[in-house]
């Protein structure tokens, strides 16, 4: 069978790169571990941000934007996070450049006293400002989103899933106590989790991350996470309520309505472009990317059949009334949005350019199309018919008619797919390490290590510490994870913990990762 | 008079940095030179970029992200350019920080083989994915635009209008010949007038930079200038046209419609969050800011006057149902943001922050409005009857009915205002260079230095080179610099140019500037 790409999903690295590569959406760029964000790719980006955007304002929150650069004595000053962090960062050190016999070098008389941090995060500097900003019970809660560009340096990178610098929305809040800052994470937690599913159509597992996988200064962290098509999990967004460590290392102090002093309750949270490569994994197949409606940055591609021939006239005019049509309906609410494509290229490239670039609906107009008042069409997420690609056929009014109830259809079948898959991939039932370890095949076995197996939930004790270590030695030799405990526990009596032998108190997911 | 700030616009720089404080839209960061834009800034930037966004869509732009670190060696490339900008930049030289006897430090083994500059504007590095994106003539023209951060070190800074880091959109275009890349420079000039004067409220004159104020590299660089309120101008916005030079240094080459290669001519242009300075110093008044509605992050703000009595309960749902009706109108083809300010604060100190923030409308209600159906409100744009404060009343009704129409006039009259003050200060009639001199008082002298001149427009050989180092030399001397050769000329005979007694061929704005 003839696909729109040379490679299928049983290559699955292989694949994803040729999806984004095909489908438009990024590139490498000469500067390492860093991307272009091509139109396409960035298309989806700004209807992620939109609707995203919308929620977080919704929920009270307001926009600011803070320094890129942070002092280096600011990460020095929450211990634990300047040890989660410290390692890999962009240090500026010099502010001029200067031309020595034609040759362009760095001044070395524009030394900073002080070097400067490319923000990998902004805690510390958005502490500060919160530093100056709160003084009383009646400036709390302060409810900040920033989106920003941020940098931490990667040995090996992956277009949108791991890259030097990355785009993303990092919230950041401070509140009078505890109770009101652990709501606030766990509301934003579900923010993430709705918006996830109901815009990118990706099924995800709300829960809490171990104490090894928490943030660095954290007192909790939560997490999504969402089930790729090769069966590993992806960390989709993040939410972690900071306790008050941050609060006192920069000094936020609020006087309470009693007239004492307290230290505020912080918290932070956040999603990135890597965002985009859960969209690809969780929704493209073997011609290429599927695009749910509500965040494709074209809805419904019209393409013209022309043939250099008279009658191009009629159907280049049917095709942009139809668009200007299409134009003028809402559907998900929003206004529905169209194209008529009218690249000087062969339709019948065209039209694999757009099942590589994951278009939810495709029309191809030809004469007899304008002729007779019809549109010929295919659904993305139902390309194929066996082998053949599926075509289908409209009255033009009819398919007017039915545009907003087919985008929204396409959108809820790809959700639907998805959290199949996921619920069908999540095995119970695993009773000790070794049954872990059976499961999952040896991690040296390239085979083994990347045929599909889906997540394992097992019983757990929660140790913590050098006990919580060595279960962390013995996944990572299987280059396995703990994802989360899941945010809804199953019922009924756990079992040992599959680690430690002790009664369990909760399940958790084990999984590979990206 | 009570005024609501504590210095006037006699003081222009400390009033400017008052203004930017007490309407709470920036503070300056512990990092040198970076400015925090707060709540209501960003709101107004976020407008900016929405108004604008749309119209960059609309001429064809798409929307790209490319990386905020550019090789050292590609500044290199193009020889103008990095003359024009070697000065001052952001070096990354390390990757790595370290631990060192607790104390962290830039770990010596990581440094980087080539330094990498953070952006002071993206030429360079889009331009090389340009040579990789453009083949053949079906591939132009090229237009991409990119809302991102940039940085520039600067040693004086000023909140918005000077800052090392900033916040802009750079659009990047390439074109087959020389007469599409002009349309496109102009193109885009246009754009930006019209955005500055529909949207900002703020006249501008667009017209072409001389020589010697040329980006460096460019063939033509065009600007919109903008007068402030101390009579000095500000560049709003640029538009440079690039020819070949940077194609050819950056190898940015197609396959011509008849099979030879060619060299793609290129444009840039951009406006920054500089803009929100000139806002602030085209529209504020002596009691802080006055923002145009189109961007007002809250057009209408209802001040409920509560009094910890019984009928606080119905100013509350009062104030409340007024809000959702306002929500619920068209105003300058947007919903109208509305806001009701319940913060535990003092009514007449909540009325005054609104004052201060510039929000277009102020209701403030109390238990005899609501009881009725009265709305009592100002408008910002005329707060003040001699010296008392402006309060107005309306029918709940009449005034719902009122407020499209309203806030479209508070838009009109502020444009209005400036641009009265626009026309009456651009002073024509002076025949040679000591009347220049005489007009605007020596430069040493402070308060002749910053008292109220406006602009000066003169006849102007266009002098090149020596020349026109010279005639810039002279107007330094004064803290003079030419703004640019309007686009709409004066009909009729120019005389001698003012500075070199040759015939004039134009004429040419001259000021002091920001």
């Amino acid at each position: 069978m003839q696909r729109a790409l040379s490679v299928t999903r049983a290559d699955f690295p292989d694949w994803y790169q040729a999806v984004v590569r095909e489908a438009d959406m990024a590139e490498t760029s000469p500067v390492r571990g860093a991307m272009v964000i091509k139109p396409w790719g960035y298309g989806v980006w700004e209807l992620i941000q939109a609707e995203l955007d919308r929620r977080i304002k919704a929920t009270g929150h307001e926009n600011c934007y803070f320094p890129l650069f942070i002092p280096m004595s600011f990460l020095a000053k929450e211990a634990d996070h300047v040890e989660g962090f410290a390692k890999e960062m962009a240090v500026v050190t010099h502010h001029r450049l200067r031309t020595v016999d034609g040759k362009l070098e760095v001044d070395p008389d524009a030394r900073l006293e002080e070097p400067l941090i490319v923000r990998p995060t902004s805690e510390t500097i958005i502490g500060d400002a919160f530093s100056r900003w709160v003084r009383s019970y009646r400036d709390l809660p302060l409810l900040i989103n920033q989106w920003a560009n941020v940098v931490r340096w990667e040995m090996r990178t992956r277009l949108f899933l791991r890259t030097s610098e990355f785009l993303w929305q990092e919230g950041h809040t401070a509140h009078a106590d505890m109770t009101e800052a652990r709501e606030e994470t766990l509301k934003m937690l579900e923010v993430y989790r709705e918006f996830a599913e109901t815009v990118l159509a990706m099924p995800v597992v709300a829960g809490e991350k171990p104490e090894n996988e928490r943030f660095p200064g954290a007192v909790n962290t939560y997490s999504i996470e969402a089930m790729m098509q090769d069966g590993k999990a992806l960390q989709a967004g993040t939410s972690h309520y900071l306790g008050v460590g941050f609060a006192e290392a920069q000094n936020i102090r609020f006087q309470t309505d009693k007239g004492d002093w307290a230290h505020a309750h912080t918290t932070s949270w956040g999603v990135s472009t890597r965002l985009i490569g859960g969209v690809i994994m969780t929704h493209g197949d073997d011609d290429g990317l599927r695009l749910p409606p509500a965040i494709a940055p074209r809805q419904i591609v019209v393409v013209p059949m022309l043939r250099d021939k008279p009658e191009d006239a009629e159907v280049l005019a049917y095709g942009e009334a139809l668009v200007r049509d299409l134009t003028g309906l809402t559907a998900l609410g929003q206004p529905v949005r169209a194209l008529l494509d009218k690249k000087p290229i062969k339709s019948s490239e065209k039209r694999w350019n757009w099942v590589r670039k994951g278009a939810p609906i495709i029309v191809e107009i030809g004469p007899r199309d304008a002729a007779g008042g019809q549109v010929t069409y295919m659904r993305r997420d139902q390309i194929r018919d066996g082998d053949k690609v599926r075509s289908l056929n409209a009255d033009r009014g009819a398919f007017l008619g039915s545009v907003p109830a087919l985008l929204a259809e396409i959108q809820a079948a790809l959700y639907a797919e998805a959290k199949q898959r996921l619920e069908a991939n999540i095995v119970d039932g695993i009773a000790d390490f070794d049954g872990l370890a059976d499961y999952f095949g040896p991690a040296a076995d390239d085979e083994a290590a990347s045929a599909f197996k889906g997540w394992v939930r097992v019983a757990w004790s929660k140790p913590t510490g050098a006990e919580l270590d060595k279960v962390d030695q013995r996944l990572k030799a299987l280059k396995l994870t703990i994802r989360n405990t899941p945010s809804v526990q199953p019922a009924g009596s756990l079992g040992p913990c599959i680690f430690t032998g002790a009664p369990a108190v909760e399940t958790i997911l084990v999984a590979r990762a990206y």
